[in-house]
This record gives structure tokens, sequence and C-alpha cells, in this order.
């Protein structure tokens, strides 16, 4: 389909070719590189009038820079006669800033959204957004795809045996229903209190553990306390050994030292952000949403409905 | 006038708190930090319901994230309910991004006036856009502020003699009369032309300026090869001396080795860019602006004339 045109930005080029590859395409041409004083400059190198644009970029850290360059490129899409500009995200940035927790914050996750639309998006695709609430900050079509499948593969295939699926938060039990569902596992949930002000958070654990294989699913990991406590904690109340999965490897900070000092065997995770070389430490799993992400671009290009990918 | 509050981000603090002690105002208080990913986390830390408020901030290097800090304090003061927010760009990134040069180029320089009236600003006062065409870039008002008379009233009072200013090209040539008219000076232009392709340029000079102090006038410095190579034909044609001035001071890549390398007697420049440490050389000077940006923010607050500013 000469209509359909792949294109990648700096964030993750290694995962933008292994899209095009699965969808049977070459990406798209175009040069993204500096001038002298670190200003962006973008050109696209292959006539694009009238095609299909796919940008894929996860606006990780650094995220500025990742948020600008993709603004800047559908700029250049647009005024370069794209029919439509579809985003790619499979990590959208700023999403945990996603409400006003403290008077006088901003909204950056809205802002975001906004920025979007206005350099000229016409559909988001996105994985696992931090709040669901996000699809709602858009004015465009967002196509949200969802990790709990690839995750919940993996450990199948691993056959672990007594399984419970622990959600490290209140926040977090949907997913893990979701993935004990698949697993066919039961769910056990992290119930933190702090008793009085001022005193160390109680980890209470609602749900039987006692001798199994605990997996702990989140969306995000990020400096790894709130998995690496977790998992401790599942050890310390009788589970026989403990994973630990999450879409978006953020690992930012103490997250490295935190996962090897911790009682997690394992650790899985996608590519929806890479993981530089020091990252790649030996617990450390990422598998590819590479495949799920191309056959939502196919899906979404031949406006076929993209729920059905997970049936 | 408790109604008119200033705020500071990252590119500019010193600048901006001079700008508020002329005002007669302290800074408004606001705290701009980094989550450990890098995201950027802002919050306004005074009541600011009702208030028109300058934010003062330079979209110098590094141009995205200081872009990000300044729509993410949009988006915080709108939310916060200021009556207006007024963006202070002493320095406009982006700026030379102004046309398509090539084909299928961006124009960053309108998407970044589009990108600050989403976030929500309501008027940009801003210092020798590098093309005043970006003006007509936005939807709202837009004050410019000239730095001629500035860079002018230095070399007055340094009384150099015989001096003639100089465009170092042809897109310069008004900025050149202006500081002509001022100083009561002829003008110059440095007419480059290339004879063959592949050939190196040649620098014709138009003007005389045999045994007279050249002063030649730019509104960018960023690399610094135009102004040395410039200065350096000033002294082959047989000026006396040269200087060099410049509002912005990008001073990116080999500029400094360059200006210590070349001609240049001294290179007067402003604090529109904020210069660490090691661009601080002994022959280049910089001038406040802060007080010009203090009274056009009066003005605007008054509601009076900002052109009358220069008379
Ligand atoms: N990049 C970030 N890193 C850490 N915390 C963040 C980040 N962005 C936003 N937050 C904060 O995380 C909280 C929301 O997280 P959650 O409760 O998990 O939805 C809010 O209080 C935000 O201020
Ligand atoms: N940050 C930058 N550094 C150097 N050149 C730039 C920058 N931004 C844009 N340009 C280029 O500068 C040219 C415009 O400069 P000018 O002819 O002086 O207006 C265009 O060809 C742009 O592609």
């Amino acid at each position: 389909d000469k209509n359909l045109k792949v294109f990648t930005l700096n964030s993750n080029p290694e995962l933008a070719h292994e899209i095009a590859k699965e969808i049977g395409l070459e990406i798209g041409q175009s040069s993204v590189t500096r001038f002298s004083d670190g200003e962006i400059q973008i050109n696209i190198e292959e006539s694009i009038r009238g095609c299909d644009i796919y940008i894929i970029q996860s606006t990780c850290s650094p995220a500025n820079e990742h948020i600008m360059e993709l603004l800047i490129m559908i700029d250049a899409l647009k005024r370069a006669s794209a029919n439509n500009i579809n985003v790619v995200l499979p990590y959208y940035g700023y999403a945990r800033q996603d409400r006003k927790a403290r008077s006088r914050e901003p909204i950056t996750a809205k802002l975001i959204a906004n920025l979007l639309e206005t350099a000229g998006a016409t559909r988001v695709i996105t994985l696992d957004l931090h709040a669901t609430q996000i699809q709602g900050f858009f004015d465009i079509p967002v196509d949200q795809l969802v990790g709990v499948p690839i995750l919940a593969n993996y450990f199948e295939q691993k056959d672990l045996g007594d399984i419970v699926i622990v959600s490290p938060d209140h926040g977090g039990v949907v997913r893990a229903r979701k993935m004990a569902d698949r697993l066919k596992a039961p769910i056990a949930i992290i119930d933190k209190r702090r008793p009085k002000p001022n005193t160390a958070e109680v980890m209470n654990i609602i749900g039987n553990i006692e001798g199994k294989t605990a997996i702990i699913i989140d969306d995000i990991i990020d400096t790894a306390g709130t998995m690496t406590l977790a998992a401790n904690a599942m050890i310390e109340n009788g589970a026989k050994e403990v994973y630990a999965c999450s879409t978006h490897p953020v690992l930012s900070g103490p997250a490295i030292e935190r996962i090897k000092n911790s009682k997690i065997k394992e650790l899985v995770v996608t590519n929806s952000i890479p993981l530089p070389e020091e990252k790649m430490i030996d617990n450390i799993t990422q598998l590819s949403v590479g495949p799920l992400l191309a056959k939502a671009i196919v899906h979404v290009h031949e406006e076929r409905s993209v729920s059905r990918l997970f049936d």
C-alpha cells in the first residue's frame, strides 16, 4: 500500500524499524538532526503528498526533547500535504500529571494533548495510558492498546505453577484482574496505610499469597520504590518467589540499584521505552510491542476495529 | 499594583529579578523542578487569581527544555485563574526556522507561536525578532522591542571618532541604517557572492571604510562565522579597527574560539541570553535589557503605547 508510510524519530528507532518490517515497508526517509545551538532541524526526504503517515515516538526521557521533535515533525508533515498524521506513542510522557493533585499545578497530560492537536495530529495510537481518562483529553480519535496480553503470554509459557497476581496499590487492581483472568489465577492487593502521621507505612496484604509465586503488575516502573517494597513484602509474608512486570520501564534514578538489591527474581517489561546498555541487567526481560503496534497500524489504516486485536 | 506579578523560569532568572526590582516588585513565588525521570514539575506557590502575569523566559539553549517549561507554566497559571498571561521572550528561539527554505521543512517559528497560544498566552513581548514577520504568526498582540538604542548608546559613550556601521549581509541593512541614524554615521554593506559554484565566497564591501572604526551589527551571533569573517574583511580592506555588536549572544559551537582568534576588538551584546562563565571572555561586553523590558511591562500594564518607549 503506497499510501501508508511509517516514520521514526529519535526515541525508539529500533522499535520503529521492527514495526515497519512487520508491515512490510521501508521506514520513511527523513533527517532529524540539530543545528549548532541545539535547535531541532527536520527535513522529510521523500514526497508524502496525500499519504497516511504513522510516526513512532515515545515521549520518554528526555521527554521535552522527544515531545518537541514530535511536534516539529508533525508540522513538517502537515506542510508537506500528508493526508493524515497518526501519532504512535508507545509511551505517553507526562501521563502522571493528569490532574491537579495540589492547587496551582499544571495538567501537563492535557497540555500535551492540546499541543499534539495544534501541531496537526489527526489520531493517536498509544499503549497503557497511566489513566484511561487521558483519552478524553483529545478531540481526535485515540486508540489505546494494552500490554497485559503480551506480559501474560510470557508468564503463561514459563508455567510457574501456583501463582497469584498482585496489584501494588488500589489504583492497579483492574489491570491485575485482567492479568489474572488471562492466567486463570487469583489476585492479591497491597493495601498501604499510615497508622499515624509521621510513622512508616504499613503494608497489609489482602488475599492469599502463602507458598505461591507472586507476579506483581504495574503500568509504569519508574524509581522502582513501589515495586521493590511490594516484592519484599511478598517474600516476608510467605510467597515462594516473586516476579514483577510493567509495560513501561522508565527506570529512573535509583531504579536499577533497587531492583538488584530486591527480592524480585525477574522483571518483565516491554520496549515501549528502549533500555540503554546499563539498564539491561540479567534479571530484566524486555518483550517487544512491535507486532502489536504493527497490527494496530494495519487495522487502523484498513479501517478495521482495533479492539478485535485482543480477541 | 498588587494585580501585576512577574514570574521567572529557568532560562534567565537574573534578568527576571532585575526586571522585578526595576518595577518595584518581588518575583512571584513558584517552584520549577524535575521529577526523577526528568519531567518538569511546576507549582505556583501564591494565589494569582485575577492577576496580570508577566513570565520572563528566553527560549535559548536548551531551547526545547525552555519552551516546555514555558508552556507548562502558562498552563498552570491559566488553571490558577490568571486574568491574563503575558509572555516576555527576550530571545525567541527557533526564529530562524521562519519559512520553508527547502521542501518539506517545518516552520517551527510558527509552530511555537501556535503552541504558546494553545497553552494560554494572551500577549507576547519580545526583542529583535529575527524576522519581523513572526509577529504575524500570532493571533494575540505582540510587542517587539528593539535593541539598537541600547547598543548605539554604548558606542556613543565610547566616542570612537570616525565610525562606519556595517551590515554583514543584505538582510541586516535596515538594522544597520537605524544604528547609523542614531550615531550619525555612514553605513557599509558586505556583499557576498560566489563567482562560480564550488569556489570560495568573495566578500565585496559596498561603502567607504578606509581608516574608519567599523561597527558591525547583526541580530543574532551564533557560531560567529559571519561576524568574524566580516571583521577580518574590514581590517584587510583598510578599516582602522573593528567592533561587533549583536542583540542575542547565542554563541554556540566554535563561537568563542573564533572571536578570540578574530580581529574583533570588542563584541557588545545584551543579556537576552545569559552567558555562562566560560563565554564571559575579556572582549565581550554584555548590556542589560532589564530596564527596557521593565518599562515595556509597565507601559503594557498601564495600557500605554510601547512604541513611545524609544522617543
Ligand atoms: N514524572 C513523574 N514522576 C513522579 N511523579 C509524578 C510525575 N509526574 C507526575 N507525578 C505525580 O504523580 C502523582 C500522580 O501519580 P498517580 O497517583 O500514580 O496517578 C501526582 O501527584 C503527580 O504530581
Ligand atoms: N538554530 C539554527 N541554527 C542555524 N541555522 C538555522 C537555525 N534555525 C534555522 N536555521 C536555518 O537558517 C536559515 C534562515 O536564516 P536566515 O537566512 O538568516 O533568515 C534557514 O535556512 C534555516 O534552515
